[in-house]
């Protein structure tokens, strides 16, 4: 049996009661003949195995690629189903004009930059049903099997980090590439009209305007929504502007969406094909799922309702359409500016001094706003900065919270109960010149027993040391303190929480902390410049710091727990490691 | 005798020689003026205090704007005289309609925001034939008294860090807040053509569109360049799809521009004012100035073009309208993208594996790219990325390139010397899965005695401390390392020079620095997070931090140097002093 047959049964297990009984039935086969295949050439791609697995399997169980994906959809338990949907025709269109890269033995006649990254499981569907994948990974999307995000390792040609926009770059930056080398195939690039709210899309519709790029084709799904409902439907007349053709279908019928799209590549010229689509509710739920308690960043809306502000108005908020990620609708009114982060930063650049100002998305979200940010952190008082922290299905970036900290005039905080993010409203309240970062995470936790909300720039004891002890503490930082708290319930370290990416320690808690032969620290954060990393620079401790290393993929929390070392199973075993060494050490030195 | 007279006098000073009999002689009565001015009250803004002058010294030097703002960069020898030419119409069309703050007696009829944030000096030229400015700060543009950048301290109603679409965000901000109370003045922004290829003025566009904002006229100055020519001319049919109203003038006639304004100003609904103009060369040269030699910057192309490449084929250079300052034409092949810097990183994402792609902006312009930058590094290959330093009249960020280390799979460099660059081209060569962001230093200076040519992360001392010495050593990074040779010349203090910003030493260096009693670190960056805070995160070194605490003012280099403690003289009395309380608490410990 070889490793990926291991690692699939593994994860496609864990759906298990959520398959068919003729789903059952066909994944052991796939996986018989996956745990049969040799696999010793670690340059084939995973689609490539899973091709030959389907091959071996030829059996179908469903006909249609809608089913396939409600079925991926119902097994995983969430994901972006209805972007999927609204864009399956296209897809489907893709696929028959041979634009998908393998699936035919002539090679593609234009290449084809999948932008919208999240609907790769519509490309999965339309494989299944046309023989080239088996059931097997699709029942382990989001879940560390089958990424949900665009990526070259599943036939793509390009691979998506959920950055939106980065589509468009992709695809001007090939079609300048095969222009430049006299090869005359288009590009066709796949985007959603929500994302052509991104400023760098613009940036590269203007330059292929500008240069005279004229082999790329862009196709929009126009569903009318981002996350939420656009304000304005895409406007056709500032894509005239730019482009020579602009040409609409209906994107519900894909011989539609086919037959235009073939007319286009003939063509000569640069074009858009829009198709006009439906979307149904962003994310995915069961329809018969229990009601789950929200996570601590959706709370974020009722906890802002209650902070108290200098003017006496309620907060100004701009969300890049993420008010429902923060529970802002019913509790706080906001702007939502659709997928324009920078903008929505630059909004709050000419209020009133004494408004409190809230911006709210996801952390990376920010990393391509930070010089927007610099000028608010110069020019504007009063300024909240919510930073969505997932690090899921999602992605997203280990140090997106450690470029924020480096800005001037601000300060990063990850409250993790209600009574510290109020503690951070009062601290940017007092030092209004201050942009104040909080990291809301997006799960669901058991506050910790003891927190920052009394000095949220020092640190707190969840398990107090005594005064004895000066073996071995470990200091954690926000969200982590919850996961090391769960690991540290048996060996009871000494253990000190912190709500500040760089905290300043009051003079007892430094000291105690002086006093220890080891100090570990935890965090669930780039371990680079982060927040382990201050503790050495500031105090110049000997801090062995345990934080995230490598990039963030895409799969659910308690994966990507486990991929960065963070489970609390994982973390009991860091701290049993370091305690045994610190004691055999002080041992080794008395002997 | 007060500060301010003290301060203008001495900046003024500097600048005699190229002063007019007739202009020295008003300099001088208005000097006495402000030195006997009570200036008490801190409130009070620069352009009240000089306001107060003028009145007191009512003749004029010159009846026409055109004039002062030539004499105004003959005097600073430098600036962007045309870009502040091409927009004097416009310009003198709004002081003339009432719009700039301050001016009359009455409240203006519509807010003014200028994105055009280098045309300052257009403002003050007029300001000056209007009798609201002496003569006096004229003559300290850009060199420490008057800045050259829109600021609220100067009689705006808005400041600016020089990040062009800031100006248009600050505008909707505005226009929005105005709406939002009821307030019905208009809202006008003075944006360039050029700088409309910034993504965020589309995000503001769109968005002042989608939500129906009708109080904002945006005036753009249309004059075909950015630095650069523009590749085509503005868009008109971009700004039709969504402003209800777009209107074309002559602007380089004030009362065409005037009559238009006031018009748009009067009709309901959003609108664009189009002002055709002509704009020279964009950098101030004196007619008369002899050749200097070029900055070590300037000689990025030269450098690039001997730089061996896996591909064989010339790197694949895209600059955001920088050429000029790296030095590129006649060099290496370049893509200019215009002012969009996120383009600029984006289309490297879609070429050759082996292909070297080089990346040309200004250091501070990356920090709204930081995400794409991320998309690159973990997607592309044989990417190098320069990041201008300039740090002078043009502002930028202390904290860049802290940032831009902070990016996985990616490292800064800041080579001083042409075997330093190969050396960070080589390593790229051998690396070229990471990122090597590049330093390139707009200065002129004497290469450092030493290199770190033969092993780029490593440091090479400058002076070597020899077997015996273990007081105090100085470690400095890139640029630094110029300015510290020169305050050391006389002290002689061991001197290590580091051209990574996160260097990895060699055992015997890191050995040596480890018998110091003490380590000084210096860098002409961000003390937050960059050098000497790594050798203190890194290495656990007691390292006194000597870097740049604060924000980056808009003046000339020799100035900037000053108000960052980077001066050759004041890093000379740093070492002094660090060296005698080292040696006196020895001393003491001996004694």
């Amino acid at each position: 049996m070889n490793g990926l047959a291991t690692r699939y049964a593994e994860v496609s297990a864990g759906a298990e009661d959520r398959l068919t009984p003729a789903e059952r039935s066909v994944v052991r086969k796939e996986l018989a003949e996956l745990a049969a295949l040799d696999l010793q050439d670690t340059a084939v791609s995973s689609l490539e195995v899973m091709r030959a697995v389907a091959a071996a399997v030829p059996e179908r169980l469903y006909g249609d690629s809608g089913d396939v994906l409600r079925r991926m959809h119902e097994i995983a338990g969430f994901g972006n189903h209805q972007s999927c949907l609204s864009s399956l025709p296209t897809v489907r269109a893709c696929f028959e004009l041979g634009l998908v890269a393998g699936t035919g033995g002539t090679p593609p006649p234009a290449d084809l930059i999948v932008g919208r990254g999240h609907i790769a499981p519509s490309f999965y569907a339309e494989r299944y049903v046309r023989g080239e994948l088996p059931f097997l990974p699709l029942t382990t999307l989001h879940r560390g099997g089958m990424t949900g995000v665009v990526h070259r390792d599943w036939g793509f040609e390009n691979t998506m980090r959920y950055s939106l926009g980065v589509g468009l770059a992709q695809a001007v930056s090939r079609a300048q590439e095969l222009a430049g080398r006299g090869d005359d195939r288009k590009v066709v690039c796949l985007a959603g009209d929500g994302e052509l709210h991104e400023g760098v899309t613009f940036e590269c519709i203007r330059y292929a305007h500008d240069t005279g790029l004229d082999n790329l084709v862009l196709v929009v799904d126009a569903n009318d929504r981002g996350i939420e409902p656009l304000l304005k439907p895409l406007n056709r007349d500032y894509l005239r502007a730019y482009f020579p053709t602009v040409a609409e279908v209906d994107g519900t019928d894909a011989a539609s969406v086919r037959k235009a799209l073939a007319g286009l590549l003939e063509a000569p010229g640069r074009a858009v094909l829009v198709c006009r689509t439906r979307k149904g509710e962003h994310s995915f739920k069961l329809p018969a799922a229990p009601p789950r308690a929200p996570s601590f960043a959706a709370t974020t809306g009722r906890m802002l309702a209650d902070v108290p502000t200098a003017s006496g108005r309620p907060p100004v908020v701009f969300t890049a359409d993420m008010a429902n990620r923060f529970g802002l609708r019913g509790h706080v009114p906001y702007h939502n500016t659709g997928l324009a982060e920078t903008l929505s930063v630059g909004l709050t650049l000419a209020l009133p001094e004494d408004d409190l100002k809230v911006v709210a998305t996801d952390a990376m979200y920010y990393m391509d706003s930070l010089s927007m940010l610099t000028e608010a952190a110069t020019g504007v008082r009063n300024l909240m900065v919510l930073a969505g922290r997932n690090w899921a299905a999602w992605g997203g970036s280990p140090n997106a919270f450690n470029l924020l900290s480096l800005l001037t005039e601000t300060r990063v905080y990850e409250p993790v109960t209600e009574a510290e993010f109020h503690a951070c409203a009062r601290r940017l309240a007092a030092e209004p010149g201050t942009v104040h970062v909080l990291s809301m995470v997006d799960a669901r936790f058991t506050p910790p027993a003891a927190d920052c909300a009394q000095a949220v720039d020092d640190g707190v004891w969840i398990n107090d040391p005594g005064t004895d002890d000066a073996d071995t503490a470990v200091v954690t930082f926000g969200y982590a303190t919850t996961l090391v708290e769960e690991a540290n319930a048996r060996l009871r370290l000494p253990h000190l929480h912190c709500a500040a990416l760089n905290p300043l320690f009051s003079r007892p808690v430094l000291e105690r902390l002086r006093r220890f032969r080891r100090v570990v620290s935890v965090e669930y954060n780039g371990s680079h410049g982060g927040f382990g990393s201050w503790l050495r620079s500031r105090y110049l401790l000997p801090v062995t710091v345990h934080g995230v290393e490598k990039d963030i993929d895409n799969c659910v929390h308690d994966e990507q727990l486990r991929r960065h070392g963070m489970s609390p199973a994982q973390l009991a075993a860091l701290l049993r490691s370091v305690r045994t060494e610190a004691g055999e050490s002080r041992a080794a030195a008395r002997s």
